[in-house]
């Protein structure tokens, strides 16, 4: 666990009992510059992290406390894991305490550019309209120098990430058009939160598989606004179709978008626009030859596997696209722009390799 | 068990060894007017049925033999669970040796209507194509008067299954377009067999979701053929995407179709037309009000499960089915033509409710 | 399911929304001679029986009411459902209200014959010690003539089920000694209830094995009592080591005893026994020849597969037994006293074979 | 991955196709001392490494070869994944080749001491008698000093490590009585390797428990040599109960033991001897305040979990112990050993946090 060093980045993890806080602490703690001085967690404020985490009791973490225990006068960075709503005042609060203090939001109160449509989906209007202002759209690979900046960085969903990963380099080229974008989408358990809900008992979720949230996921408006962004377009003239599914195990997303491809363009276009917007990434790589991208591959891991398949109908590619949703579909792409935001190597901390079996 | 009686069909179980064969075996042995008089397996024969299945163990059941030592003259009727290739010489063969025996054909070989499409996909020439003339298509609900009078049916592969019994009804109708279909397909490990593969191994496909065999899956040519014949055009007319994943539990198999609208359609004429088409039959329901088809409620049964839902994409909808593939999939489906050949009330030995959790 | 006839018996489940509840339900639909004719469920009170239960939605189901709504006077069994505690109270009422009721009690409430014992274990005192005295224990292999008389049946717990079934005809026959006996148990998740609890959700017993309640679990009581009375000892005399073990699938139970032989005894002689014990059960097997029972080869059934194996520490040896926790371990226990109590045959509606895979 | 460096431990691993492989490569890969300079696998020789683990796809690792391919003149440390069998002419082969060479051998080949009951467990004679003599016993914690200067290191195999943590600091204060020794076992599938069974198909090991080779599992004989040597016994004189099931998840092991006390031994006792033995330790920790051990939460790490329970059976407690039988229970704890041979600091590559869900 990290020593105390004064050159270290004080961190606080907000919301530390759900599982993006735990995976966060999971690469805090082993993150040689940062060093985790709070966690929150108002329904369990007064435990020590072990009894909530017992997979990280051989850390020295601090206790949970709720919120208002921190002096977040002393905090450098905080990671927010809340539910939407809560988070939006929280960072308001701490980030009005603290003007140095700089936030890595995985909630997804930040995500959405517009406060309307933020209220649509959410059901609620935004309390903190001028930092949704301010938020910078925290997807690492496409929003780099923007992040590098920000105080206020809003981590993508994790079905936005894979989607967005697949498919901006491809909409920044025009090779597919927008108004015919399926995205079938499959997600493990753990996405769905560590909140006791019936569904994702292990009775009601194991061995089986079922859709969910068809045309109404809040990632599809998030996905829509950055597609929209990217191509240059309002965001109410695209619209796509999101249909998740929830899949008998803990971890791991995928996506299997179902594109039109623009006239002219033909799937190898595709994968060649991706293998070059890609090239000096390192958490971004394309399934080895003849095979495809599995969820397996990628399960502990900040990595996303892509592929680029042609479709037996003419017009049509198949883009696919692999992630740990706690990973880079979360805590890790929240490192990824803690260390950015911060100057570290981009890939500190987020090393490790995918754990399989 | 099954009790001796003149009255009874006398059945026997070819390739009675892997997962369709048992679970044929399963259902066959509470039917109340078929008797299961020999099973068999050529690499297991000699065993004990009870050794190759433990869970059958509390039957009485015949041990397995080889194909050559059972005498086809005192058998009814034949399941054939082989491997595609070896069915179509097994039943070419019993089929001359008894004139009248009746094959409910669980193997590939007889149900692509065209040999040269057969060649094309199954990599040989088929041996017995004057019997892939007279073969049946064994999807019950929409065969029904050929399955009563056939000597040999085809069930149809489980993908198929679902697929069909989601879109028949809206090509016969002329709902949907036929060029832009785009099956995202999932199946439970039990779909690729009892075979000892790498992929199929718990801890290779145990916690993780992966795509295969996109764009080459051979039940991508059974949909197109059958979806043409109902729409009354030539196969090749017909493309589908057709995207099978591969989902961590045993048994379940869902079908999310994302079709386009004919003109003038709506995802409502839609669920209109499924309920019409199946209002009288015993397997087919739809996902109670506000909920989706979800495997685990199908699981060891022999429904289907189905939905409609609008899309967020204008002229589209999502048509989905759920099934176990190993029961309404494959054997189930077996047992319910086996009773339309058979005169038997339809129902008989299919009316276990699924198990679930 | 059932059609309505004078000549069946009208059924209710009360406490119907948990699995033990949806088992009864899925077993008793199709039971010959019963008609579901109450459901209840406080908390789901109003809601179609398949919102709650999607599975059974292809079923003509009564919705759920409260127990108040139920009209006893016209109900001939009640299957009970409900949490410890709750199950006394309400049995008590409806038992005083209909004087011909037969109770079928899969809840703990009537399981312990000692008042004080289960005050002891359960943290309060029992409402109903009259009930409690006249109730009797429904392992049916052992205790059948007294079930045929009973009014009120308790059933066993799962894992009382699953042990007595291995081991009282030792104890009966004095084969193995009483103060050290270790039940080393395994069971899957449904065992803990359709409650919401954190280690029951998928993330959390998911591809994970976690003993727990060691030393402090409420069959342990039990177990105890049927041992000593099989024994004819007192109750305070006989203490196991009982140590459960959650494992990630949805059903299936298997007990480990790992025993101390009497002197003289052999585990030849333990098999024997076992085998003699149950040389006429139905649901009673042995493992196939070289094989161990495996949960997985009773899933969904009501078998109880034994084995018995040599230990490599002298004089002791160690017996094996796999159920459903919610068949044999509890609903289909509670149908085949069903049976007894009405006279039926001892296996209607529970010659489900398992399912496998 | 690791860049090319003089200064580097040149590595190889022999055998890198299974599971143990894969995962010492995981954990190499990482390793700031370690190059990776070979991998073998004879059957999939010609294969770039990541065909056949395409989780490690990211690396820039050398292809499969055969093991006559490898110069091992340019390689300092082998770690050794084959069959028992080939594993001990392959490393008697390399070390007459290269003298300086150091082995960490993974497989079975050297964790027994004696040559004939090395051949009446595997049923075959040892080849290389000598170097049985001079490989040491690669439990990391208890032969800590034997293994910094031993040429070959015989790494334990999963069970054993499991139990000689829980059980050796008790047997060398005479705390536990050897003559009755009960160690109810269970493992996830990956323990059963990458091999093509029946058994650790998805389908077959999925949603089941099962017992298997009880009173016949090659850890049983390893597990009583070390009791014996650490009580200064004769091999001989101890016969333990051991009796392994296989749990449906992946990774991950727990024993429960249960030991009867020495006179006047309490269960305090032991709990105090293990946090004694162990308080130096990076890698043993104990469950926090009442919680048990779960292998869930050391998935992925080199941790053992342990922990002390009372027995309701007077004279007798539970001791339970969880790893991840690839990690601290092969590739992990091999890692160590590697660690203490080149005198790098234990922990190194091995600080990795469980990956929990």
């Amino acid at each position: 666990m990290p020593e105390s060093s004064s050159a270290k980045v004080r961190v606080s993890v907000v919301g530390a009992s759900g599982y993006t806080g735990a995976d966060a602490i999971r690469l805090l703690a082993r993150h040689p510059h940062a060093e985790i001085v709070a966690l929150t967690a108002n329904t369990h404020a007064g435990k020590p992290a072990a009894q909530v985490w017992p997979h990280l009791a051989g850390l020295d973490l601090p206790g949970l406390v709720k919120n208002e225990e921190v002096d977040f006068s002393g905090v450098d960075a905080v990671f927010v894991g809340l539910p939407h709503g809560a988070a939006q005042d929280v960072i308001s609060e701490i980030m009005q305490a603290n003007a140095e203090l700089r936030v890595i939001d995985i909630s997804a109160d930040f995500r959405l550019r517009d406060a309307a449509t933020y209220e649509q989906w959410y059901g609620r209007s935004h309390d903190a309209p001028e930092l949704l202002a301010e938020a910078v759209y925290g997807l690492s690979e496409h929003y780099r120098e923007e992040i590098r900046g920000a105080r206020l960085v809003a981590c993508p969903g994790c079905y936005p990430t894979a989607t967005l990963l697949a498919l901006l380099p491809l909409v920044k080229r025009g090779l597919i058009v927008l108004d015919d974008l399926i995205i079938d989408a499959k997600s493990g358990v753990s996405g769905a939160g560590r909140g006791l809900k019936l569904n994702t008992l292990f009775c009601e979720a194991g061995e089986g598989l079922s859709p969910y949230a068809v045309g109404a996921h809040r990632h599809m408006p998030e996905i829509e606004q950055e597609l929209a962004r990217a191509a240059g377009r309002d965001a109410a003239e695209v619209r796509v179709n999101f249909t998740p599914h929830l899949v008998p195990m803990s971890r791991g997303e995928l996506i299997t978008a179902h594109v039109k491809l623009a006239p002219g363009a033909q799937a190898a276009d595709l994968e060649q626009a991706l293998r070059e917007a890609y090239a000096d990434e390192s958490f971004i790589r394309f399934a080895p030859e003849g095979l495809l991208p599995a969820t397996q591959h990628v399960r502990g891991s900040n990595d996303c596997i892509l592929a680029v398949r042609e479709d037996r109908i003419a017009g049509r590619a198949i883009v696919i696209a692999a992630i740990d949703n706690l990973v880079k579909g979360s805590s890790g792409q929240a490192v990824q722009n803690f260390n950015l935001m911060f100057g570290f190597e981009e890939t500190t901390a987020l090393r490790q390799l995918p754990l399989f079996p």
